[in-house]
Protein backbone atom coordinates (compact mmCIF):
# COMPACT_ATOMS: atom_id res chain seq x y z
CA UNK A 1 0.00 0.00 0.00
CA UNK A 2 1.34 3.35 -1.08
CA UNK A 3 2.77 5.83 1.72
CA UNK A 4 0.35 9.42 1.14
CA UNK A 5 1.83 10.42 4.51
CA UNK A 6 4.98 12.88 2.73
CA UNK A 7 3.06 14.30 -0.22
CA UNK A 8 -0.09 14.36 -2.11
CA UNK A 9 1.39 13.61 -5.42
CA UNK A 10 -1.51 10.68 -5.82
CA UNK A 11 -4.86 13.31 -4.95
CA UNK A 12 -7.33 14.47 -7.42
CA UNK A 13 -10.46 16.46 -6.24
CA UNK A 14 -13.55 16.32 -7.42
CA UNK A 15 -14.63 19.63 -8.70
CA UNK A 16 -17.97 19.35 -6.95
CA UNK A 17 -16.07 19.11 -3.59
CA UNK A 18 -15.68 23.01 -4.30
CA UNK A 19 -18.35 23.47 -6.50
CA UNK A 20 -18.99 26.07 -3.99
CA UNK A 21 -16.62 28.44 -2.04
CA UNK A 22 -18.25 30.47 1.09
CA UNK A 23 -22.21 29.76 -0.44
CA UNK A 24 -21.00 30.93 -3.71
CA UNK A 25 -20.85 29.35 -7.14
CA UNK A 26 -17.18 28.81 -7.77
CA UNK A 27 -16.23 28.45 -11.55
CA UNK A 28 -14.71 25.93 -13.00
CA UNK A 29 -11.72 27.75 -14.15
CA UNK A 30 -11.03 29.37 -10.83
CA UNK A 31 -11.33 25.80 -9.53
CA UNK A 32 -8.51 24.59 -11.75
CA UNK A 33 -6.32 27.78 -10.86
CA UNK A 34 -6.69 26.90 -7.00
CA UNK A 35 -6.14 23.32 -7.27
CA UNK A 36 -2.86 23.86 -9.11
CA UNK A 37 -2.13 26.26 -6.93
CA UNK A 38 -1.95 23.78 -4.09
CA UNK A 39 0.29 21.42 -6.04
CA UNK A 40 -2.31 19.16 -6.44
CA UNK A 41 -1.78 17.20 -9.66
CA UNK A 42 -4.91 15.77 -10.99
CA UNK A 43 -9.00 16.30 -11.17
CA UNK A 44 -12.05 15.06 -11.96
CA UNK A 45 -14.54 17.94 -13.52
CA UNK A 46 -17.91 17.50 -13.54
CA UNK A 47 -19.67 18.09 -17.24
CA UNK A 48 -22.26 20.96 -16.05
CA UNK A 49 -19.12 22.79 -14.88
CA UNK A 50 -17.39 22.37 -17.96
CA UNK A 51 -20.07 23.27 -20.15
CA UNK A 52 -20.30 26.52 -18.17
CA UNK A 53 -16.55 27.35 -18.99
CA UNK A 54 -16.40 25.99 -22.44
CA UNK A 55 -15.11 22.76 -23.40
CA UNK A 56 -12.27 23.93 -25.37
CA UNK A 57 -11.21 26.62 -22.80
CA UNK A 58 -11.21 24.27 -19.79
CA UNK A 59 -9.08 21.67 -22.00
CA UNK A 60 -6.79 24.32 -23.18
CA UNK A 61 -6.44 25.45 -19.04
CA UNK A 62 -5.94 21.80 -17.75
CA UNK A 63 -3.08 21.04 -20.23
CA UNK A 64 -1.62 24.78 -19.73
CA UNK A 65 -1.74 24.01 -15.41
CA UNK A 66 -0.22 20.55 -16.00
CA UNK A 67 -3.64 18.96 -14.31
CA UNK A 68 -4.52 15.17 -14.77
CA UNK A 69 -7.95 13.88 -15.07
CA UNK A 70 -8.98 11.03 -12.77
CA UNK A 71 -11.95 10.47 -14.83
CA UNK A 72 -14.53 12.70 -15.99
CA UNK A 73 -18.27 13.27 -14.08
CA UNK A 74 -20.61 11.76 -15.79
CA UNK A 75 -22.18 9.43 -18.09
CA UNK A 76 -25.26 7.65 -17.35
CA UNK A 77 -28.85 8.00 -16.53
CA UNK A 78 -29.65 5.37 -19.19
CA UNK A 79 -33.13 4.51 -18.49
CA UNK A 80 -36.34 6.16 -20.42
CA UNK A 81 -40.02 5.60 -20.43
CA UNK A 82 -39.94 5.43 -24.69
CA UNK A 83 -37.45 5.54 -28.06
CA UNK A 84 -37.06 8.80 -27.88
CA UNK A 85 -35.79 9.11 -24.40
CA UNK A 86 -33.18 6.37 -24.90
CA UNK A 87 -31.94 8.00 -28.08
CA UNK A 88 -31.39 11.33 -26.14
CA UNK A 89 -29.29 9.62 -23.48
CA UNK A 90 -27.58 7.37 -25.92
CA UNK A 91 -26.79 10.73 -28.02
CA UNK A 92 -25.89 12.82 -24.35
CA UNK A 93 -23.66 9.51 -23.64
CA UNK A 94 -22.04 9.90 -26.76
CA UNK A 95 -20.89 13.37 -26.00
CA UNK A 96 -19.58 12.57 -22.51
CA UNK A 97 -17.19 10.18 -24.18
CA UNK A 98 -16.26 12.79 -26.53
CA UNK A 99 -15.85 15.47 -23.86
CA UNK A 100 -14.05 12.93 -21.83
CA UNK A 101 -11.50 12.61 -24.88
CA UNK A 102 -11.00 15.80 -25.02
CA UNK A 103 -10.29 16.27 -21.55
CA UNK A 104 -7.78 13.64 -21.34
CA UNK A 105 -9.65 11.67 -18.68
CA UNK A 106 -8.91 8.11 -18.37
CA UNK A 107 -11.95 7.08 -17.19
CA UNK A 108 -15.74 8.45 -18.35
CA UNK A 109 -17.76 7.99 -14.79
CA UNK A 110 -21.12 6.40 -15.23
CA UNK A 111 -24.22 7.17 -12.77
CA UNK A 112 -26.64 4.90 -14.47
CA UNK A 113 -29.84 6.15 -13.43
CA UNK A 114 -33.27 4.98 -11.99
CA UNK A 115 -37.23 4.97 -12.31
CA UNK A 116 -37.47 7.48 -14.82
CA UNK A 117 -38.89 10.79 -13.27
CA UNK A 118 -38.00 10.11 -10.09
CA UNK A 119 -34.85 12.23 -9.70
CA UNK A 120 -37.93 14.82 -10.67
CA UNK A 121 -40.25 13.98 -7.84
CA UNK A 122 -42.39 11.38 -9.82
CA UNK A 123 -41.19 8.54 -11.10
CA UNK A 124 -42.57 7.09 -14.15
CA UNK A 125 -43.23 3.59 -13.02
CA UNK A 126 -41.93 1.48 -10.34
CA UNK A 127 -40.19 -1.29 -12.39
CA UNK A 128 -36.77 -1.36 -11.29
CA UNK A 129 -35.82 -4.58 -13.23
CA UNK A 130 -36.90 -2.70 -16.47
CA UNK A 131 -34.38 -0.25 -15.33
CA UNK A 132 -32.21 -2.36 -14.86
CA UNK A 133 -32.03 -4.02 -18.07
CA UNK A 134 -32.23 -0.41 -19.83
CA UNK A 135 -29.13 0.02 -18.13
CA UNK A 136 -27.16 -2.91 -19.21
CA UNK A 137 -28.19 -2.24 -22.56
CA UNK A 138 -27.31 1.25 -22.57
CA UNK A 139 -23.71 0.71 -21.48
CA UNK A 140 -23.48 -2.44 -24.42
CA UNK A 141 -24.37 0.37 -26.70
CA UNK A 142 -22.03 3.34 -25.06
CA UNK A 143 -19.34 0.52 -24.61
CA UNK A 144 -18.98 -0.29 -28.28
CA UNK A 145 -18.56 3.71 -29.15
CA UNK A 146 -16.47 4.21 -26.00
CA UNK A 147 -13.93 1.34 -27.34
CA UNK A 148 -14.24 3.12 -30.82
CA UNK A 149 -12.89 6.13 -28.87
CA UNK A 150 -10.62 4.11 -26.55
CA UNK A 151 -12.42 5.75 -23.55
CA UNK A 152 -12.98 3.38 -20.67
CA UNK A 153 -16.42 3.37 -18.61
CA UNK A 154 -16.36 3.14 -14.97
CA UNK A 155 -19.76 1.97 -13.48
CA UNK A 156 -19.86 3.75 -10.34
CA UNK A 157 -22.53 1.77 -8.26
CA UNK A 158 -24.35 4.20 -6.00
CA UNK A 159 -25.42 3.62 -2.78
CA UNK A 160 -28.68 2.04 -2.13
CA UNK A 161 -30.68 5.02 -0.59
CA UNK A 162 -30.11 6.19 -4.50
CA UNK A 163 -31.62 3.52 -5.94
CA UNK A 164 -34.73 5.16 -6.89
CA UNK A 165 -33.04 8.08 -8.41
CA UNK A 166 -30.09 8.29 -9.04
CA UNK A 167 -28.23 4.73 -9.93
CA UNK A 168 -30.28 1.51 -9.82
CA UNK A 169 -26.73 -0.23 -9.59
CA UNK A 170 -25.84 -0.27 -5.88
CA UNK A 171 -23.11 -2.93 -5.03
CA UNK A 172 -20.05 -3.75 -6.46
CA UNK A 173 -21.40 -6.87 -7.26
CA UNK A 174 -23.86 -6.12 -9.26
CA UNK A 175 -21.59 -3.42 -11.33
CA UNK A 176 -19.27 -6.46 -11.78
CA UNK A 177 -22.22 -8.67 -12.86
CA UNK A 178 -22.45 -6.08 -15.75
CA UNK A 179 -19.01 -5.55 -16.39
CA UNK A 180 -18.57 -9.44 -16.73
CA UNK A 181 -21.66 -9.79 -19.21
CA UNK A 182 -20.62 -7.25 -21.42
CA UNK A 183 -16.83 -7.46 -21.28
CA UNK A 184 -15.88 -10.95 -20.74
CA UNK A 185 -12.70 -10.43 -21.75
CA UNK A 186 -11.55 -8.27 -18.93
CA UNK A 187 -10.33 -5.90 -21.82
CA UNK A 188 -9.92 -2.49 -19.73
CA UNK A 189 -12.70 -0.82 -21.36
CA UNK A 190 -15.13 -1.53 -18.66
CA UNK A 191 -14.64 -1.00 -15.24
CA UNK A 192 -16.00 0.32 -12.03
CA UNK A 193 -15.13 3.45 -9.57
CA UNK A 194 -15.41 2.42 -6.17
CA UNK A 195 -16.58 5.66 -3.94
CA UNK A 196 -15.96 4.61 -0.38
CA UNK A 197 -19.28 6.76 0.30
CA UNK A 198 -21.53 4.33 -1.60
CA UNK A 199 -20.09 0.57 -0.95
CA UNK A 200 -18.25 0.73 2.53
CA UNK A 201 -21.13 -0.87 4.05
CA UNK A 202 -21.68 -3.55 2.29
CA UNK A 203 -20.32 -7.09 3.89
CA UNK A 204 -19.22 -8.21 0.08
CA UNK A 205 -16.99 -5.73 -0.25
CA UNK A 206 -13.62 -7.02 -0.12
CA UNK A 207 -14.43 -10.10 -2.07
CA UNK A 208 -15.45 -7.71 -4.91
CA UNK A 209 -12.94 -5.57 -4.62
CA UNK A 210 -10.68 -8.91 -5.66
CA UNK A 211 -13.20 -10.19 -8.25
CA UNK A 212 -12.74 -6.42 -9.45
CA UNK A 213 -9.22 -6.90 -10.16
CA UNK A 214 -6.65 -4.53 -11.72
CA UNK A 215 -7.94 -4.88 -14.66
CA UNK A 216 -11.54 -3.32 -13.42
CA UNK A 217 -10.90 -0.78 -11.10
CA UNK A 218 -10.96 2.15 -12.80
CA UNK A 219 -11.41 5.25 -10.23
CA UNK A 220 -10.89 5.32 -6.12
CA UNK A 221 -13.35 8.33 -4.86
CA UNK A 222 -13.03 8.72 -0.86
CA UNK A 223 -14.75 11.20 1.53
CA UNK A 224 -16.37 10.29 4.72
CA UNK A 225 -19.73 8.86 6.29
CA UNK A 226 -20.57 10.61 8.82
CA UNK A 227 -22.98 10.42 11.76
CA UNK A 228 -25.39 11.68 11.99
CA UNK A 229 -26.52 12.41 8.03
CA UNK A 230 -28.58 14.94 7.90
CA UNK A 231 -29.29 15.08 4.04
CA UNK A 232 -29.21 12.03 1.41
CA UNK A 233 -27.28 13.92 -0.71
CA UNK A 234 -25.16 16.93 0.08
CA UNK A 235 -24.08 15.84 3.61
CA UNK A 236 -20.97 13.55 2.98
CA UNK A 237 -17.89 14.23 5.25
CA UNK A 238 -14.44 15.25 4.81
CA UNK A 239 -12.09 12.33 4.88
CA UNK A 240 -11.57 11.25 8.84
CA UNK A 241 -14.45 12.94 10.24
CA UNK A 242 -16.85 9.54 10.07
CA UNK A 243 -17.08 5.96 9.88
CA UNK A 244 -15.81 4.63 6.78
CA UNK A 245 -12.40 2.80 7.42
CA UNK A 246 -11.01 4.41 4.27
CA UNK A 247 -6.99 3.08 4.75
CA UNK A 248 -8.60 -0.30 5.00
CA UNK A 249 -10.42 -0.27 1.50
CA UNK A 250 -7.62 1.59 -0.23
CA UNK A 251 -5.22 -1.50 0.86
CA UNK A 252 -8.09 -3.68 -0.58
CA UNK A 253 -7.89 -1.84 -3.82
CA UNK A 254 -4.22 -1.01 -3.89
CA UNK A 255 -3.70 -5.49 -3.22
CA UNK A 256 -5.22 -5.68 -6.62
CA UNK A 257 -2.76 -3.31 -8.23
CA UNK A 258 -4.46 -0.23 -8.36
CA UNK A 259 -2.12 2.69 -8.19
CA UNK A 260 -4.33 5.73 -9.60
CA UNK A 261 -5.27 9.14 -7.87
CA UNK A 262 -7.44 8.88 -4.68
CA UNK A 263 -10.09 11.24 -5.72
CA UNK A 264 -12.19 13.47 -3.22
CA UNK A 265 -15.89 13.86 -3.71
CA UNK A 266 -17.61 15.85 -1.48
CA UNK A 267 -20.94 17.16 -1.52
CA UNK A 268 -21.92 19.54 1.35
CA UNK A 269 -24.22 22.19 1.58
CA UNK A 270 -24.60 22.85 5.01
CA UNK A 271 -20.45 22.46 6.22
CA UNK A 272 -17.72 22.35 3.16
CA UNK A 273 -19.47 24.70 0.55
CA UNK A 274 -19.83 27.19 3.46
CA UNK A 275 -16.44 27.56 3.58
CA UNK A 276 -13.58 29.12 1.58
CA UNK A 277 -12.33 27.04 -0.78
CA UNK A 278 -8.51 27.41 -0.38
CA UNK A 279 -9.24 25.79 3.46
CA UNK A 280 -11.51 23.15 2.22
CA UNK A 281 -8.43 22.22 -0.30
CA UNK A 282 -5.81 22.50 2.19
CA UNK A 283 -8.04 20.34 4.34
CA UNK A 284 -8.12 17.53 1.39
CA UNK A 285 -4.71 17.81 1.59
CA UNK A 286 -3.99 16.76 5.20
CA UNK A 287 -6.64 14.37 5.31
CA UNK A 288 -5.00 12.44 2.34
CA UNK A 289 -2.21 12.56 4.04
CA UNK A 290 -3.51 11.55 7.81
CA UNK A 291 -6.48 9.62 7.06
CA UNK A 292 -7.00 7.85 3.71
CA UNK B 1 -51.04 -15.04 -3.45
CA UNK B 2 -53.54 -13.48 -1.40
CA UNK B 3 -56.36 -11.19 -2.28
CA UNK B 4 -56.36 -8.01 0.65
CA UNK B 5 -58.79 -6.51 -2.02
CA UNK B 6 -62.33 -6.88 0.45
CA UNK B 7 -61.19 -6.56 4.00
CA UNK B 8 -58.10 -6.25 6.24
CA UNK B 9 -57.85 -9.69 7.88
CA UNK B 10 -54.12 -9.92 7.39
CA UNK B 11 -53.59 -6.23 8.42
CA UNK B 12 -50.93 -5.34 11.44
CA UNK B 13 -50.00 -2.14 12.62
CA UNK B 14 -46.62 -1.85 13.75
CA UNK B 15 -47.37 0.98 16.76
CA UNK B 16 -44.84 3.35 16.04
CA UNK B 17 -46.78 4.07 12.94
CA UNK B 18 -49.00 6.12 15.28
CA UNK B 19 -47.05 7.21 18.14
CA UNK B 20 -47.76 10.55 17.78
CA UNK B 21 -51.41 11.65 16.59
CA UNK B 22 -51.35 15.40 15.73
CA UNK B 23 -48.09 16.03 16.65
CA UNK B 24 -48.53 14.66 20.25
CA UNK B 25 -47.42 11.44 21.95
CA UNK B 26 -49.97 8.64 22.00
CA UNK B 27 -50.09 6.14 24.95
CA UNK B 28 -50.11 2.72 23.36
CA UNK B 29 -53.42 1.71 24.89
CA UNK B 30 -55.21 4.41 23.24
CA UNK B 31 -53.27 3.07 20.03
CA UNK B 32 -54.43 -0.32 21.09
CA UNK B 33 -58.00 0.47 21.26
CA UNK B 34 -58.15 3.09 17.97
CA UNK B 35 -56.44 -0.45 16.22
CA UNK B 36 -59.50 -2.48 17.70
CA UNK B 37 -62.17 0.33 17.18
CA UNK B 38 -60.94 -0.48 13.51
CA UNK B 39 -61.07 -3.34 13.21
CA UNK B 40 -57.26 -4.39 12.65
CA UNK B 41 -56.76 -7.81 14.09
CA UNK B 42 -52.96 -7.52 14.78
CA UNK B 43 -50.27 -5.18 16.14
CA UNK B 44 -46.59 -4.84 16.43
CA UNK B 45 -45.60 -3.06 19.50
CA UNK B 46 -42.28 -1.51 20.65
CA UNK B 47 -41.14 -2.29 24.06
CA UNK B 48 -40.40 1.64 25.06
CA UNK B 49 -44.37 1.92 24.43
CA UNK B 50 -44.88 -1.25 26.50
CA UNK B 51 -42.65 -0.52 29.32
CA UNK B 52 -44.30 3.43 29.37
CA UNK B 53 -47.67 1.92 30.06
CA UNK B 54 -46.75 -1.38 31.52
CA UNK B 55 -46.15 -4.62 30.30
CA UNK B 56 -48.80 -6.39 32.29
CA UNK B 57 -51.46 -3.99 31.15
CA UNK B 58 -50.55 -4.32 28.01
CA UNK B 59 -50.88 -7.66 27.63
CA UNK B 60 -54.22 -7.84 29.74
CA UNK B 61 -55.19 -5.06 27.36
CA UNK B 62 -54.54 -7.35 23.94
CA UNK B 63 -56.02 -10.12 25.41
CA UNK B 64 -59.01 -8.52 26.25
CA UNK B 65 -59.25 -6.37 22.90
CA UNK B 66 -58.39 -10.02 20.88
CA UNK B 67 -55.52 -8.56 18.75
CA UNK B 68 -52.78 -11.02 17.86
CA UNK B 69 -49.28 -9.94 17.57
CA UNK B 70 -47.34 -9.41 13.84
CA UNK B 71 -44.00 -9.48 15.95
CA UNK B 72 -42.70 -7.50 18.92
CA UNK B 73 -39.95 -4.79 18.39
CA UNK B 74 -36.93 -4.89 19.00
CA UNK B 75 -34.27 -6.96 20.50
CA UNK B 76 -30.80 -6.32 19.41
CA UNK B 77 -28.05 -3.67 19.23
CA UNK B 78 -25.40 -6.50 20.61
CA UNK B 79 -22.22 -4.44 19.59
CA UNK B 80 -20.29 -2.95 22.64
CA UNK B 81 -17.00 -1.60 22.90
CA UNK B 82 -16.25 -3.94 26.34
CA UNK B 83 -17.87 -7.35 28.07
CA UNK B 84 -20.24 -5.23 30.51
CA UNK B 85 -21.51 -3.74 27.16
CA UNK B 86 -21.82 -6.83 25.73
CA UNK B 87 -23.54 -8.39 29.15
CA UNK B 88 -25.77 -5.49 29.19
CA UNK B 89 -26.83 -5.89 25.68
CA UNK B 90 -27.83 -9.83 26.39
CA UNK B 91 -29.48 -9.19 29.79
CA UNK B 92 -31.80 -6.66 27.95
CA UNK B 93 -32.62 -9.05 24.77
CA UNK B 94 -33.12 -11.73 27.19
CA UNK B 95 -35.77 -9.47 29.09
CA UNK B 96 -36.59 -8.62 25.39
CA UNK B 97 -37.77 -12.27 25.16
CA UNK B 98 -39.42 -12.87 28.05
CA UNK B 99 -42.19 -9.78 26.81
CA UNK B 100 -42.04 -10.79 23.95
CA UNK B 101 -43.40 -14.24 25.05
CA UNK B 102 -45.51 -11.96 27.95
CA UNK B 103 -47.41 -10.82 24.81
CA UNK B 104 -47.92 -13.48 22.51
CA UNK B 105 -45.42 -12.17 19.97
CA UNK B 106 -44.86 -14.75 17.22
CA UNK B 107 -41.43 -13.40 17.23
CA UNK B 108 -38.92 -11.16 18.06
CA UNK B 109 -37.53 -8.46 15.81
CA UNK B 110 -34.02 -7.96 16.20
CA UNK B 111 -32.41 -4.69 14.83
CA UNK B 112 -28.98 -5.86 15.74
CA UNK B 113 -26.67 -2.62 16.09
CA UNK B 114 -23.83 -1.77 14.75
CA UNK B 115 -20.60 0.70 15.29
CA UNK B 116 -20.67 1.12 19.14
CA UNK B 117 -21.58 4.82 20.04
CA UNK B 118 -22.79 5.75 16.10
CA UNK B 119 -26.30 6.18 17.21
CA UNK B 120 -25.62 9.20 19.89
CA UNK B 121 -22.70 10.73 17.11
CA UNK B 122 -19.60 9.23 17.92
CA UNK B 123 -18.60 5.82 16.81
CA UNK B 124 -16.41 4.07 19.16
CA UNK B 125 -14.55 2.83 16.59
CA UNK B 126 -14.90 1.85 12.32
CA UNK B 127 -14.75 -1.81 12.62
CA UNK B 128 -17.66 -2.71 10.68
CA UNK B 129 -16.45 -6.58 10.41
CA UNK B 130 -16.19 -6.59 14.47
CA UNK B 131 -19.12 -5.26 15.02
CA UNK B 132 -20.63 -8.02 12.56
CA UNK B 133 -18.81 -10.45 14.36
CA UNK B 134 -20.63 -9.28 18.04
CA UNK B 135 -23.88 -9.37 16.47
CA UNK B 136 -23.30 -13.23 15.15
CA UNK B 137 -22.23 -13.94 18.42
CA UNK B 138 -24.95 -12.06 20.22
CA UNK B 139 -27.76 -14.02 18.11
CA UNK B 140 -25.69 -16.98 18.67
CA UNK B 141 -26.22 -16.52 22.20
CA UNK B 142 -29.59 -15.39 22.54
CA UNK B 143 -31.03 -18.13 20.39
CA UNK B 144 -30.10 -20.71 22.91
CA UNK B 145 -32.07 -18.46 25.45
CA UNK B 146 -35.05 -17.98 23.23
CA UNK B 147 -35.27 -21.36 22.01
CA UNK B 148 -35.85 -22.10 25.45
CA UNK B 149 -38.89 -20.11 25.57
CA UNK B 150 -40.04 -20.88 22.62
CA UNK B 151 -39.70 -17.44 20.85
CA UNK B 152 -38.33 -17.06 17.56
CA UNK B 153 -35.88 -14.44 16.48
CA UNK B 154 -36.33 -12.54 12.94
CA UNK B 155 -33.16 -10.50 12.39
CA UNK B 156 -34.44 -7.69 10.34
CA UNK B 157 -31.76 -6.71 7.89
CA UNK B 158 -31.93 -2.97 7.80
CA UNK B 159 -31.29 -0.59 4.70
CA UNK B 160 -27.42 0.20 4.28
CA UNK B 161 -28.34 4.08 5.02
CA UNK B 162 -28.35 2.68 8.85
CA UNK B 163 -25.24 0.15 9.04
CA UNK B 164 -23.19 3.16 10.59
CA UNK B 165 -25.85 3.45 13.74
CA UNK B 166 -28.47 0.60 13.83
CA UNK B 167 -27.92 -2.38 12.34
CA UNK B 168 -25.00 -3.38 10.26
CA UNK B 169 -26.68 -6.54 8.70
CA UNK B 170 -27.58 -4.36 5.76
CA UNK B 171 -29.13 -7.45 3.18
CA UNK B 172 -30.87 -10.34 3.17
CA UNK B 173 -28.12 -12.28 2.09
CA UNK B 174 -26.22 -11.54 4.44
CA UNK B 175 -29.39 -12.27 7.34
CA UNK B 176 -29.34 -15.42 5.60
CA UNK B 177 -25.96 -16.36 6.09
CA UNK B 178 -26.20 -15.69 9.41
CA UNK B 179 -29.45 -18.06 9.81
CA UNK B 180 -27.90 -20.43 7.92
CA UNK B 181 -24.54 -20.48 10.30
CA UNK B 182 -26.69 -20.60 13.54
CA UNK B 183 -29.66 -22.79 12.70
CA UNK B 184 -28.97 -24.72 9.71
CA UNK B 185 -31.68 -27.18 10.12
CA UNK B 186 -33.77 -24.69 9.82
CA UNK B 187 -35.88 -24.89 12.72
CA UNK B 188 -38.12 -22.06 12.98
CA UNK B 189 -36.57 -20.48 15.71
CA UNK B 190 -34.31 -17.98 13.50
CA UNK B 191 -35.71 -16.27 10.05
CA UNK B 192 -36.01 -13.08 9.06
CA UNK B 193 -38.22 -9.51 8.98
CA UNK B 194 -38.61 -8.57 5.40
CA UNK B 195 -39.20 -4.67 5.12
CA UNK B 196 -39.86 -3.58 1.41
CA UNK B 197 -37.89 0.16 2.74
CA UNK B 198 -35.05 -2.03 3.54
CA UNK B 199 -34.95 -4.67 1.19
CA UNK B 200 -37.03 -3.08 -2.09
CA UNK B 201 -33.80 -2.12 -3.44
CA UNK B 202 -31.60 -5.34 -4.06
CA UNK B 203 -31.00 -7.28 -7.40
CA UNK B 204 -30.83 -9.97 -5.36
CA UNK B 205 -34.06 -9.59 -3.47
CA UNK B 206 -36.21 -12.37 -5.17
CA UNK B 207 -33.39 -14.89 -4.98
CA UNK B 208 -33.06 -14.24 -1.54
CA UNK B 209 -36.81 -14.77 -0.48
CA UNK B 210 -37.00 -18.14 -2.22
CA UNK B 211 -33.35 -18.92 -0.37
CA UNK B 212 -34.80 -18.08 2.69
CA UNK B 213 -38.26 -20.19 2.35
CA UNK B 214 -41.14 -20.41 4.47
CA UNK B 215 -39.08 -21.65 7.74
CA UNK B 216 -37.34 -18.58 7.35
CA UNK B 217 -39.85 -15.14 6.36
CA UNK B 218 -41.15 -14.56 9.98
CA UNK B 219 -42.42 -11.06 9.06
CA UNK B 220 -43.52 -8.90 6.49
CA UNK B 221 -43.33 -5.06 6.87
CA UNK B 222 -44.39 -2.52 4.63
CA UNK B 223 -44.02 1.20 3.87
CA UNK B 224 -43.14 3.07 1.05
CA UNK B 225 -40.01 4.88 -0.14
CA UNK B 226 -40.69 8.44 -0.95
CA UNK B 227 -38.43 10.84 -3.48
CA UNK B 228 -37.57 12.63 -2.67
CA UNK B 229 -36.66 10.82 1.12
CA UNK B 230 -36.01 14.42 3.19
CA UNK B 231 -34.47 12.38 6.52
CA UNK B 232 -33.01 9.27 6.43
CA UNK B 233 -34.74 8.30 9.58
CA UNK B 234 -38.38 9.50 9.76
CA UNK B 235 -39.52 10.07 6.51
CA UNK B 236 -41.25 6.71 5.53
CA UNK B 237 -44.37 6.68 2.89
CA UNK B 238 -47.50 5.44 3.30
CA UNK B 239 -48.28 2.82 0.56
CA UNK B 240 -48.41 3.88 -2.17
CA UNK B 241 -47.13 7.19 -2.24
CA UNK B 242 -43.62 5.53 -3.07
CA UNK B 243 -41.78 3.75 -5.46
CA UNK B 244 -41.87 0.25 -4.24
CA UNK B 245 -43.45 -2.61 -6.01
CA UNK B 246 -45.00 -3.78 -3.04
CA UNK B 247 -47.63 -6.27 -5.01
CA UNK B 248 -44.39 -7.84 -6.32
CA UNK B 249 -42.32 -8.30 -3.29
CA UNK B 250 -45.58 -9.83 -0.76
CA UNK B 251 -45.91 -11.94 -4.10
CA UNK B 252 -42.68 -13.42 -4.05
CA UNK B 253 -42.86 -13.77 -0.33
CA UNK B 254 -46.13 -15.64 -0.51
CA UNK B 255 -44.87 -17.76 -3.20
CA UNK B 256 -43.00 -19.22 -0.50
CA UNK B 257 -46.07 -20.02 1.87
CA UNK B 258 -46.12 -16.89 4.18
CA UNK B 259 -49.34 -16.50 5.10
CA UNK B 260 -49.12 -13.82 7.89
CA UNK B 261 -49.74 -10.35 8.43
CA UNK B 262 -48.72 -7.37 6.51
CA UNK B 263 -47.31 -4.92 9.32
CA UNK B 264 -47.51 -1.40 8.37
CA UNK B 265 -44.29 0.48 9.86
CA UNK B 266 -44.15 3.97 9.14
CA UNK B 267 -41.77 6.71 11.02
CA UNK B 268 -42.89 10.39 9.52
CA UNK B 269 -41.86 13.35 12.00
CA UNK B 270 -43.30 15.38 9.01
CA UNK B 271 -46.67 14.00 7.38
CA UNK B 272 -48.35 10.97 9.28
CA UNK B 273 -47.49 12.14 12.44
CA UNK B 274 -48.77 15.11 12.11
CA UNK B 275 -52.01 13.62 10.85
CA UNK B 276 -54.81 12.26 13.78
CA UNK B 277 -54.25 8.73 14.36
CA UNK B 278 -57.61 7.69 13.43
CA UNK B 279 -56.92 9.14 10.10
CA UNK B 280 -54.02 7.24 9.91
CA UNK B 281 -55.52 4.07 10.07
CA UNK B 282 -58.12 4.55 7.82
CA UNK B 283 -55.79 5.44 5.12
CA UNK B 284 -53.69 2.45 6.20
CA UNK B 285 -56.58 0.43 6.04
CA UNK B 286 -57.26 2.06 2.85
CA UNK B 287 -53.66 1.52 1.33
CA UNK B 288 -53.56 -2.33 2.28
CA UNK B 289 -56.38 -3.16 0.32
CA UNK B 290 -55.61 -1.10 -2.86
CA UNK B 291 -51.67 -1.39 -3.29
CA UNK B 292 -49.98 -3.66 -0.78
Amino acid sequence: MRDFSTDHRWLSINTATVRKSQGQDLPLPQILDAVARHGIPAISPWRDQVAAAGLKAVSAQVKALGLKLSGYCRGGMFPAVDPAGLAAARDDNRRAVDEACELGAPCLVLVVGALPGALAGKAAHKDIARSRQQVSEGIAELLHYAKGQGMPLAIEPLHPMYAADRACINTLEQALDVCDTLDPGRSGALGVAVDVYHVWWDPKLQAQIERAGRERLLAFHVCDWLTPTTDLLNDRGMMGDGVIDIPRIRGWVEDQGFGGFSEVEIFSTGHWWQRGHDEVLQTCIARHRSVV
